[in-house]
């Protein structure tokens, strides 16, 4: 069997100026990057009228067992091809942190990929680069206003802004800085974060055009003064030096598919400690050049839809009509207490019992009134009757299960998915928010945990009731939240697998994001910098001296 | 007046490819980046003969009142392209951190400019950024194996691999990292370096090719164990996972001067801290592709220069042609002790003072037996009694000193010296080393400061002393020598102008570099993380709706 790196780099692929031709893109709208990468310059058709019908990708609570969600909307991206459908993918970068580490890439399996995939998913056009020093840049201009005499009055002990690296590193998650000499800086504690945790990568992501991001820019709290009062980038003066650093960064890329379908990829937030979802840029031009436009939420349906629904949509001004939730056989199993090294046996009783997990994602975003399809991302080892047992569940919900075969068959085999959604995006109905702006911080936190997750409440640690006093001063607490939780169950805890009922959510601290427009609750233990495996991917990547590279995946 | 920015933005680019078509680069040999920008796919030229006449433009000490030996080496090029010259310049590309700093760019100045100067000054092609990534992928990987049981039995107390950043940050100079909890890594020592200080910057600009690259890689020595003994890459595993990260940034970057003239523009590391120099693979394209290739050794004479001499061209297999010594009559008069703010004033005693610090780097280069070129940056004050004891002083060396006007006049104000320059390659003679590969490290150092700094000797601190009985049981003792020195002295003092005598250089310490294959002499209190200044240059950028910048330098 050949490995996803293989088969990538055996596709035959179109020059990109052809892809962008065939959507409509002028030649000096594309800046390309090689061959088969560019950038979109779509400053002008800002305001043109997004035509394209939205399809959500989203899954159940993803597992070890792998979910395939990437694969399952790149192959739905062909599979709407293959039946004449004008498509169009848009998604996030990946981040090089988990490609060195464990998960690998972002960017599909099999027959289902988005090529060219080794440079995707290693430096691509620089974006991550370009945030990861814009965000450093503002870290060594705020430790050197206090350095030169701090005349903002900045607390070192009240930071907010960390630095960031787009690298699982866990031995920079708690730093001190500062040390050797006094002119070497003022020593304080601090931290990095992965760079899909930064704020900016959130304001990236979330900006409709240059302005908009200086302007959010601005708005970014770094921290507090000795008096508690809040200091922004505004105030450093360095906006517009960082708004130059992600000049291109703000343009959207494109690619395509292993079947030439046109995809673009812009921005990477995680979905268990950021937004989760690719740039409203990125999504809206899919919207504006294609009929079908197919995005993806990262991780659960509690993660990155719950986000993509109630961050993202009210800034992109469109709703999805269509929600896909990926399940795999093998992951309800494991939902439902069969062991990791069993799951290529059949066990019906296993999977019914772990069918919760899916029932709960469905009835979430059925909430929104949004119509749902599941797609089973098939594997060799399931059987007819675990299918049909998968098929058979979904109906009380009103919801069809489609079985899909994208790994082996690429777009070929998601043809019946892409018919479901073909046929359900015209049931789509008028959409009903889970909160509204005007609700309270606690309110929307409560929603979304009742709603989404399924839990009973949430708790607030010493430090986040300390920090929501604060925030209520500020007028910062009606602010969207976005949920930090972990993506391996729908409660805090990793461990809890399955459809728990009556948890209590736990919120440890909130970190404000002033310049995104909401307010992030750290819950259990979630991490925003990773960590390397005992035996990281790294490892196992080589080249050899004509450049061709083994072992990503 | 207009600045360089508005001039370099008011320019009539010709795209790229239509540059690389004129000197012979096929079609498949280029990767575009953007319109304007490119890289150079040289795989199968690396055997090509180096037929152009070699110039290394170098300066003498460098003062806040500027030497614009950038903008000399751009006017030269531009120069000898309007005698009908087949010119190409090679340059190294510029690092961030100064750019919001203090220093601004390296694109050149005024009409005699390196563009697009705004990309080629922020992200270009992403070079550094993939030497960032990479650097601390290793760093990652070094903390994660003492973490996860530190089989090699590394010393964390011994460690030579630090982390690095493309940003002036002076507060991570010294850190401690690893703190917060058991599963956040092993506390330990630590500090960032700036990305051009890197050993995978020195490694990339000295490769010949991607098995090179590797190779050295490899051979990186990242510390030592508790018994002592060396721990390289190789033994981490991670060798071929860090060259996948520099595929692409090993490849040379193809850009042009306003007057179109082709430039290669590749690596950076600084001359005070590393080797100085671009790409051995940029300087020999340019080399194989024109009749005239000039490039520059960063900083002075005794930095650039020598490292140019003593480090690059062994493994570039090719010496200079001709040697440019650019100065201005402001430095000069600075270096003969006049202050800063009265340069604009006719003082001859002052000039004449400062002219020995030009007599001995010009006395430095001929040591080679490299013909030199005097060039005067002209600047508007100058007077003609000013420039008539220039040219009346290097006589004496039976060199000649020319007048060249490439801020204002671009390459029309270089033709006398493009002139110079075509009359001096033909008077080249043997090349006579500095020292020979076999001399002990002392002896090359003590060669180094005795007939290129003018000193007496070299005095090495305790840490240095021991560190060299170390290398001598490892045999590393006879290696080539990197001097991390100050750029604004002949000494080891800063502050110390003009061209002093019998001083001596005192040694702190030494960093092994073994995949670039040289020892890092570090001397007085040269620091290998700039800090920024009060006023940082990030507080003058700015970028307007349409994308227009302003600020940078």
């Amino acid at each position: 069997m050949l490995t996803d790196i293989e088969i990538a780099q055996a596709a035959k692929l179109q020059p990109i100026n052809e892809i962008a031709d065939k959507i409509g893109i002028k030649p000096e709208e594309l800046e390309q990057y090689g061959h088969y990468k560019a950038k979109l310059n779509l400053q002008n058709r800002k305001n043109d009228p997004m035509k394209g019908k939205l399809i959500l990708v989203t899954s159940i609570n993803p597992t070890p067992a792998g979910e395939g969600k990437s694969t399952v909307t790149v192959g739905l991206g062909d599979g709407l091809s293959r039946l004449g459908k004008n498509a169009m993918i848009a998604l996030r970068e990946p981040s090089l942190g988990p490609v060195m580490g464990v998960k690998g890439g972002a960017t599909g399996g099999g027959y289902s990929q988005v090529v060219p995939m080794d440079d995707i998913n290693l430096h691509f056009t620089g974006d991550f680069h370009a945030l990861t020093s814009a965000h450093n840049t503002l870290a060594a201009v705020i430790d050197n206003h206090i350095y030169q005499g701090n005349a903002l009055n900045i607390d070192p002990r009240r930071m907010i802004w960390k630095r960031v690296l787009d690298i699982n590193d866990r031995a920079l998650r708690h730093t001190i800085i500062g040390l050797g000499s006094p002119t070497s800086g003022v020593p304080r504690e601090d931290g990095f974060d992965i760079t899909v945790a930064s704020e900016l990568m959130a304001i990236l992501t979330l900006s409709n055009d240059l302005s908009d991001l200086k302007a959010r820019i601005k708005r970014i709290v770094i921290g507090y003064t000795y008096d508690r009062e809040p200091v922004t980038v505004d105030q450093l003066g360095v906006a517009g030096a960082l708004t130059v650093l992600l000049k291109d960064a703000i343009k959207p890329n494109l690619v395509q598919t292993l079947a030439h379908t046109p995809v673009v990829v812009h921005g990477g937030p995680f979905a268990n400690i950021a937004q989760g979802t690719n740039s409203v840029q990125a999504t809206r031009a899919a919207l504006q050049l294609a009929d079908y436009a197919i995005t993806e939420g990262g991780f659960g349906a509690d993660l990155g839809g719950e986000k993509f629904l109630d961050i993202k949509t009210p800034i992109l001004g469109k709703t999805p009509d269509t929600i896909v939730i990926v399940a795999t056989i093998r992951a309800l199993k494991l939902h439902g207490g069969k062991p990791l090294a069993e799951l290529d046996n059949e066990d019906v009783a296993a999977l019914e019992a772990g069918l919760a997990n899916l029932g709960k994602h469905i009835q979430s975003m059925q909430r929104y009134n949004v119509p749902v399809v599941v797609a089973i991302n098939q594997f060799t080892a399931d059987t007819d009757v675990e299918i049909a047992t998968v098929q058979e569940y979904t109906k009380q919900f009103g919801v069809e299960a489609v079985l899909a075969n994208v790994w082996a068959n690429g777009g070929e085999g998601a043809e019946d998915l892409a018919r479901a959604v073909v046929a359900s995006v015209e049931n789509t109905g008028e959409f009903k928010p889970l909160y509204a702006p005007e609700d309270e911080l606690m309110t929307k936190m409560e929603k979304i945990v009742t709603e989404i997750y399924g839990g009973k409440d949430v708790e607030l640690d010493a430090k986040a009731k300390t920090q929501l006093k604060r925030f209520q001063k500020l007028g910062w607490d009606k602010l969207p939240v976005v949920m930090a939780k972990t993506q391996y169950s729908l409660t805090d805890n990793a461990k809890q697998l399955g459809a728990p009922k009556d948890f209590t959510i736990h919120v440890r601290e909130f970190i404000p994001k002033l310049g995104a427009g909401f307010i992030v609750a750290m819950t259990g233990n979630v991490l925003t910098m990773p960590g390397l495996p005992a035996d990281p991917a790294a490892n196992h990547i080589d080249i050899d001296e004509n450049g061709t590279i083994v072992g990503l995946f």
